[in-house]
């Protein structure tokens, strides 16, 4: 299995359904393979061959769909390139993968003459976009394709994508996916009860360089499902095209829920068409996910995952969307939901033993969906993946029912005066106040308790809140010791490619 | 992926479902899960160790369930014996397979003492039933499970079954099975159109040595969904059975769906709870099909395959099941429906080279769910396994839409004057014909024309047909050379495990 099947299925069985809808234009399968067909024949023009890297630093659009098959149809590996990384981690990562040839489109093509010097391994520097290329540049639309008889089939083990993270440990490193860990999770996505169908019109709107979306990218072409594309996250952009291509299919991050559901147009569009809203990547507030299934009369769903895992390890259904037994520990709602069919998943203790229901560990999971391993780095890897299991670097606990309740990142559980503070359960109330748009807690050093707990906070426009009175709405409803002691306000907080607040970045500055 | 995992998921997510419904007893999964392991622990006292062979000779019952994943998770391959086969047919596949252990119930026992001596390898011939254990047997229930801290997880590589089958060529082998090939059949199955789902009540009426319903056997395991058993068929008992466990799901054999709704106690029964039948494994008669889509208020489904390909390559929908445009040569409730996700499907010439839609030549498969290959056949496997796609010895042909119509077996296609004629077509027209009960269509050989149409009939019960009258009724409906020359008629047509009616000793008894 690889993901040239995937197309090919289509381009067999669905050739006339409708591939892409973009601006005023529809492409169909047979378009659409024939287009992709043509452009790996252009990659094996630049000189592309099995086990290369092309990297692609490109906001949303049909042609970062293209490359995800004919990057991997030529036998090269894709390697998407966070668009809102700096000049310095793009080039970092292409020095660290060895990436030979790099996409580039009109919002990216500037900072080529940036880091052109630092890049000895990148043969090809590739403008796609309209308008006139930038002189520096090739044309992607004057590369002649090549003559190529017929394609090799991929090894379902070869590396189809190689997509860079920060990770569990140790600073961003490439995690190499094959093309059975996509095909395998985009099977396991399919068999979940909030799975995409055949009659999906399915909104780009997360960005296509995480595999948050490329999951959607590989499920919605194999079973001949639409595609649209929104360039970069704008609230009223992700309604004005839910209305405008009658969207059936979402997957947004909490913090771009947060802004479409807040949106003061929000009535002016019609979102009845939509069916699933998946969220996931960072923990949903329940005051949010309340006002989300209100606003929308969509079902909802919740993946749980990471990069390594190609990416979805845990699955919340609808059915178990139910917004009850809230003031309970363990109650669905508050859960990522359970193991996905085909990945297995763990609680463990740091001696890797099995913890039963109800006690705190780190989550692991096996499954074909689990990467092979960080691009040259096989100490990591060692470390990882042990025993078969990939670490993710969370903690969770299970309950009695198989429901995964994840607690924190490992590394950003706060310890103070010999308690362990999860800082998502201390946000989530926080959250809760009127006046907070967004909240992350971080511990700071502090002499006697080890850490202290701060909350660091982003107001509505217009609402007004004091550290003493955000203090106190803790106290009322938190154990004394997870409160926070000292409260910082900022006008936004720091977000990595999918919405997540970076804590790395907080507690930097806090030190 | 392998056969424990299915099951090592249900008893953690859905522990208190039902596994069975035998008689009066409800077993759930958290009770199957310690049965099965319990079971295997009794096979590790047996000296069952990894790449074994299991031999079973019993007809459906809820132990053969538990065989299905015990022999697999003590690393051994169960290798199910069909019930119908000769007992020459049965020691020469225990000879064949090397197995060391045979399991019997009550009904198979009493042939033990006729080859018990011809079976070398075999060193525990075991009881598996109620009531006395015979001298010359050891008793299943008294066998002591060893202790055994953890079972070795098996690899997705390993043999986990050994079907034996007539297949393409050279007579009886034994068709490996891995526990990949199963789990991805058991995937590719669930994402079609006719899936089983988490509530279903299943009826195991198919014999459970036969694929066509193991493949069920371990889907509705991995869904904690519900088994029933009918020890061996009868039409009448499946539908006392569906009316009295609410059965939901069922695979029958056309052969044996006619029995069924002809059957004059049908109205006795309330059959409301069905929602999906599948058939497959022989050609349908369209008039069969009418009057079980007007009996049955279910969605049917068709599925095509084979032993080799863990079983299902494609599968005809409800969505498609449309008795319309039936005077045309390709409409899809003709077909056997379009390749399942997962599986590729092609037809090909003799040179291998694809054949476009339209143009008649041979099915070829690929994917997860091919076989490892047959026991101990190494130059049949290189044939038929040729180029890394399975060849199935079918005759087919795929319309513009990518659905597959089947025409003959290779072997069982008559030659007549330089025509190819397809029995299958024949014997539709035959089937239609209301005197009919039953039809098949062979070759004789022919002094000019090489081989003459030769119909072999079953009437039904009271009715009367002479063969003139026969071959008016062709030459009204067929060109000419398509219409058999010569009428036999019989009590009943010679069948195989699974209802196929076996052409081949119809041609001997013919030559």
């Amino acid at each position: 299995m690889n993901i040239p099947y995937c197309l090919r299925r289509t381009r067999h069985l669905n050739a006339d359904r409708i591939a892409t809808l973009h601006g005023e234009s529809k492409v169909t399968y047979r378009e659409f393979a024939a287009e992709v067909d043509r452009s790996a024949r252009k990659f094996v023009t630049l000189g592309a061959k099995k086990g290369d890297r092309v990297a692609v630093l490109m906001l949303n659009c049909p042609e970062y769909l293209n490359f995800y098959f004919s990057i991997p149809l030529c036998g090269a590996a894709i390697m998407p390139l966070n668009t809102r990384w700096h000049r310095n981690e793009v080039t970092f990562t292409l020095i660290d993968s060895g990436a030979t040839i790099l996409l580039l489109d009109e919002k990216h093509a500037p900072i080529l003459s940036e880091i052109r010097e630092a890049l000895p391994w990148v043969r090809h520097f590739v403008y796609v976009g309209d308008g006139n290329c930038p002189s520096d540049l090739e044309d992607w639309r004057k590369i002649p394709p090549a003559d190529v008889a017929e394609f090799e089939e991929p090894h379902e083990d070869d590396m189809a994508g190689l997509f860079y993270t920060s990770g569990t440990t140790g600073g961003p490193k490439g995690a190499m996916l094959s093309h059975r860990n996509i095909w395998s999770n985009t099977v396991h996505a399919l068999l979940s009860p909030n799975a995409l169908s055949d009659d999906a019109v399915y909104l780009h709107a997360a960005p296509m360089f995480h595999l948050a979306d490329a999951s959607a990218i590989v499920g919605l072409t194999l079973l001949g499902a639409t595609h649209c594309f929104l360039a970069t996250f704008d609230p009223e952009a992700v309604l004005q095209l839910i209305h405008k291509y009658r969207v059936t299919h979402i997957v947004l991050v909490p913090a771009m829920l947060n802004m479409v559901v807040n949106h003061p147009n929000f009535d002016r569009y019609d979102t009845s068409s939509l069916r699933r809203i998946t969220y996931g990547a960072s923990p949903m507030p329940i005051p949010l996910l309340q006002l989300s299934m209100r606003k929308f009369k969509a079902e909802f769903g919740q993946g749980y995952g990471m990069t390594e895992l190609s990416p979805v390890a845990t699955i919340l259904g609808w059915a178990d969307h139910k917004l009850e037994n809230l003031d309970q520990e363990f109650t669905p709602i508050k859960s990522a939901g359970r193991a996905v069919i085909g990945a297995e998943v763990k609680v463990v203790d740091d001696l890797d033993r099995d913890l039963p229901p109800g006690q705190i560990g780190e989550i692991v999971c096996r499954g074909p969906n689990v990467m092979l391993g960080y691009w040259n780095r096989p100490e990591i890897n060692a470390e990882v993946l042990r025993g078969g299991w990939m670490h993710t670097g969370d903690l969770g606990v299970f309950d009695e029912n198989g429901f995964l309740y994840i607690r924190d990142r490992k590394k950003d559980m706060i310890k103070s005066g010999g308690e362990n503070i999860y800082s998502p359960e201390v946000e989530s109330v926080i959250a809760g106040h009127p006046a907070v748009l967004e909240a992350a807690v971080i511990g700071v050093p502090h002499p006697k308790w080890d850490e202290a707990v701060r909350a660091i906070l982003v107001l509505r426009p217009g609402a007004s809140l004091t550290e003493a009175a955000l203090i106190e709405w803790c106290r009322e409803r938190l154990t004394h010791f997870k409160c926070p002691s000292s409260v910082v306000f900022m006008k936004e907080l720091p977000k990595g490619g999918t919405g997540k607040v970076q804590k790395s970045v907080l507690r930097a500055s806090a030190s």
